[in-house]
């Protein structure tokens, strides 16, 4: 996942620019503002896209080398840009990482990763060939067959809710896209 | 939708604050600096969350007091805020536009538009009792039989996408979400 250290700068403790927590006039919820000029940096929940893409019966996965959870592995996934769609923004990201060329099919699942206001989307995809490689954020990427995923080693908690949701809906054309399971946040801190 | 005018600002030609573009360190797009601190303002696509919320045979909607579009009808729905999933926001914005309480269905819509970088999810909700009324960015609000629609007055594009899909699955419990219709961006200056 693209730029993850950069969106989560510990903004609370800067000692310039937007660092104070206020309500501006005319609205009702604290902003993060900055005191030197007025600026109010709105914060909203950030969209990560991501994919479930297959070649035949295996599954592409890459395993990271970056951080967060550099060394396990994860499905092509990234926040989505300005001035794309979410799945141009997947696509992107399973080339920037993989260096998949696929066709989306559709909406896997939407996750609701709150502790963090993430928005995660996941579409089914197809790949175009079997020809992928680890693209810079990945130490290498892999076609398994899910008998023989790395398992034990998966980066996320979203990553195995996504695939778990792919194997539930493998022959169904037409369903509403999951959400997050039962009881489940995300948040890997709280076992959740 | 709520505080449309703070997200749109016209950051590009302030005098203070993050105001130039430019490429920082590590990254291969240009963000929105400060020339004065260097704090970087990362623009990221923002969720917009609704509802195509009925009650019996009628559809609720709000008559919008602020621009955009004032004195056009609207859904409820408004930017998804930290901190909370997007049914919560949906369910949220409709309490808070039109004092209605339902209960989320399922996700009707996912629509792309980006023109303005926004995401637009819209789900299908029932209403918990007919009793609505107008919030403090709605002039009024009404429940319409869909022969009665005020269609010559709604105020977006996505307005008239999410209801005519929401016909299209009226007695469906299992669908896969719609996205714009093929063309359409919701760019209402281009007529599309």
């Amino acid at each position: 996942m693209v730029r993850t250290s950069k969106h989560d700068q510990p903004m609370t403790r800067r000692d310039k620019g937007p660092r104070i927590r206020k309500v501006p006039a005319g609205d009702n919820r604290q902003r993060l503002v900055c005191p030197d000029c007025d600026y109010v940096a709105y914060e909203n929940p950030k969209v990560v896209v991501g994919v479930v893409a297959t070649w035949e019966d295996k599954l592409l996965m890459c395993k990271r080398a970056i951080e967060p959870r550099r060394g396990y592995w994860t499905l092509p996934a990234g926040f989505m840009e300005m001035g794309e769609t979410p799945e141009e923004g997947a696509t992107r990201e399973a080339w920037e990482e993989a260096r998949a060329e696929l066709e989306i099919i559709d909406l896997l699942a939407v996750y609701s990763l709150r502790h963090i206001s993430q928005l995660q989307l996941f579409y089914r995809a197809r790949l175009l060939s079997p020809d992928v490689s680890a693209g810079e954020e990945s130490e290498e990427v892999g076609l398994f067959t899910f008998n023989g995923l790395p398992a034990t080693d998966l980066a996320f908690p979203s990553v195995y809710w996504a695939i778990d949701h792919f194997q539930q809906v493998r022959d169904a054309s037409a369903f509403s896209p999951f959400g997050n399971p039962p009881g489940r946040t995300g948040d890997m801190h709280r076992g959740r």
